[in-house]
């Protein structure tokens, strides 16, 4: 049996993080299927992590198990979570890393082994809960339960009058700008801005408008996306994350 | 039984998209063998891509699936391709990305489910219909036949009098630059140029020049390339994709 | 059975060769598990593909085997490697890349065959005798016995009067300066410099200081590391691999 773990952190692919993870892992849990989500998200951007894999862990069979580790703070007194919520287990950093799973989500706080590295928890701490959850263990054996995980979820739209008002939550590789607003709260014919540039109304995809041009549509994560066909949104319009979007 | 599913993909390693497209994967078929073999093709360079995925796609065991997605058109009427050839099986968009089969090869066009996100296909067309065929259903059973292709072969070299007149095709990590001169064509004592620049004879290998020097050989792919000695062609010479090349 | 075959080159993430040489140990041994651990060495630079090896290889279970490919010198007259040590198999170029291994490593010389490409030795050479060597071949029959591998160790530090003099062997992609000063070396309170600038005494982690402040604790690889926190040492200290440090 293989069993599914999936890795995202920002520790890049050039350094031997990465690999001395998923050799604790293989160790520990042999004939385990490792799945790469990421290893680039920007160094330290919590946010950026929270985003991608809140996008990404329910897209894997239910029993796999979610090592994410974006951890300013490793070695500190942050805490180390273990957690699981509809049928997935996660392991990562208290630090609002796992701020999109649900209200009922099961938590518990893994202990420090005393000769784990401070500065390599991924390693010595997150690697081997991945492992004993893959295992079978239980939640509960790994650690005791948690009732106040760090919550700091991504922002969300607020009405100003007739208006929704949200904002770019993340920016890809294309230079799009994913904004926070679901498309289906948007109103048909309500014309969109960004930073204050009119964009017009929502159209379905890039192939939607000639190339070099700006266009609006509901992204693939269900939310409002404003790209630019064969070109980058975020470098025409000279935006990132946090930019207002208005619909 | 692992079957094996290659990725190549212009996604980039940092965003949500592969790891989605993962997921649907493992979910649909359990214990998959996912083998990423690029996700940097540059953003939409179908042309890239295609050279890419020409070099790698035989070296895999047949009964492979190769899932590959480059696809500036997605959304549009573009249509999207199931195929089989040699034993492999190859999922993508209409737009030349698999021009490199051979002629006999069977494509049908894949159905755009109603829910499928207008940006990504990958996730939501291409990966289900790889998922299928790494089930072992039948190309027939996936789509309508398709017998005219796009078909957007690389550039193939021409006779000049005497000389054989080629082009840089692709551009390595090295710098190195890969003509579309075969090897065998080339006459023995032949001097390479270019982009007007002489390269001298066919060498064998880097260490047939001293450090910093430029250097022609057939290359990996069974081509002419031209290198530079711990250094790069590409950034020496000021030539990229598209440049002359005379043998 | 899943086979552990490692992967660590030079050879990027874009280009055809890491996929041509998954495609060939993939063909050769069915269902083996493959393992990227990094294809982003600097080009060329063996000393960087030897440090992250080091750290690395020991993570995995016995019965590994390491394919490890920086290689400016293919094709020339250099030898190609396979090696035994503490259960674990590699195969990489004579050129210092394994020096990390222990003095009674086993080590044969891989024969050339005739029509494998004198630029591609990682897909043409090395893929094939790593595939013989997961499927079970002992390695003295693979090739001829080595006694007089290349060695090209990482430097060690020496003592300068009281003081340990290292220098720096390694910059990670947070721009932290790891050093091959064993942390235990370090006797307790002597403050450390990096290329003059004197840094403190060192500290158990990166949230032991405020942000954008320099940092100096035993890294997860066991020898002194500076960082700054939320920010790159390499950057703000202008210094890279080679730096001295004293302890």
């Amino acid at each position: 049996m293989a069993t599914l773990i999936t890795l995202l952190t920002d520790f890049g692919a050039a350094d031997s993080y990465a690999g001395e993870v998923k050799g604790v892992l293989l160790t520990q849990v042999h004939g385990a299927a490792l799945v790469d989500i990421t290893h680039e998200v920007p160094p330290g951007d919590v946010r950026a992590g929270q985003y991608v894999l809140s996008r990404v862990w329910h897209r894997f069979p239910k029993g796999s198990v979610h090592l994410a580790v974006v951890d300013p703070g490793v070695g500190t007194a942050r805490r180390a979570l273990a957690a699981g919520a509809a049928g997935h287990f996660f392991v990562a950093p208290d630090n609002g890393l796992l701020s999109f799973l649900p209200a009922d989500t099961h938590f518990v706080s893994l202990p420090i082994p005393p000769g784990a590295s401070p500065t390599f928890h991924a390693r010595d701490v997150f690697a081997p809960a991945a492992a004993q959850l893959a295992l079978g263990a239980a939640l509960a054996h790994l650690g005791q339960p948690v009732t106040d995980p760090h919550r700091a979820p991504l922002p969300t739209p607020h009405h100003d009058g007739a208006a929704l008002v949200g904002e770019v939550i993340y920016v890809d590789r294309f230079g799009t700008l994913v904004s926070n607003i679901p498309g289906p709260d948007v109103e048909p014919g309500v014309r969109l801005s960004v930073a204050g540039t009119e964009i017009g109304t929502l159209a379905r995809t890039f192939g939607d408008v000639g190339r070099g041009q700006v266009v609006a549509f509901v992204g693939s994560g269900g939310t409002v996306e404003i790209a630019v066909r064969d070109g980058s949104a975020a470098r025409l319009l000279g935006v990132g994350v946090g930019a207002e979007v208005r619909a």
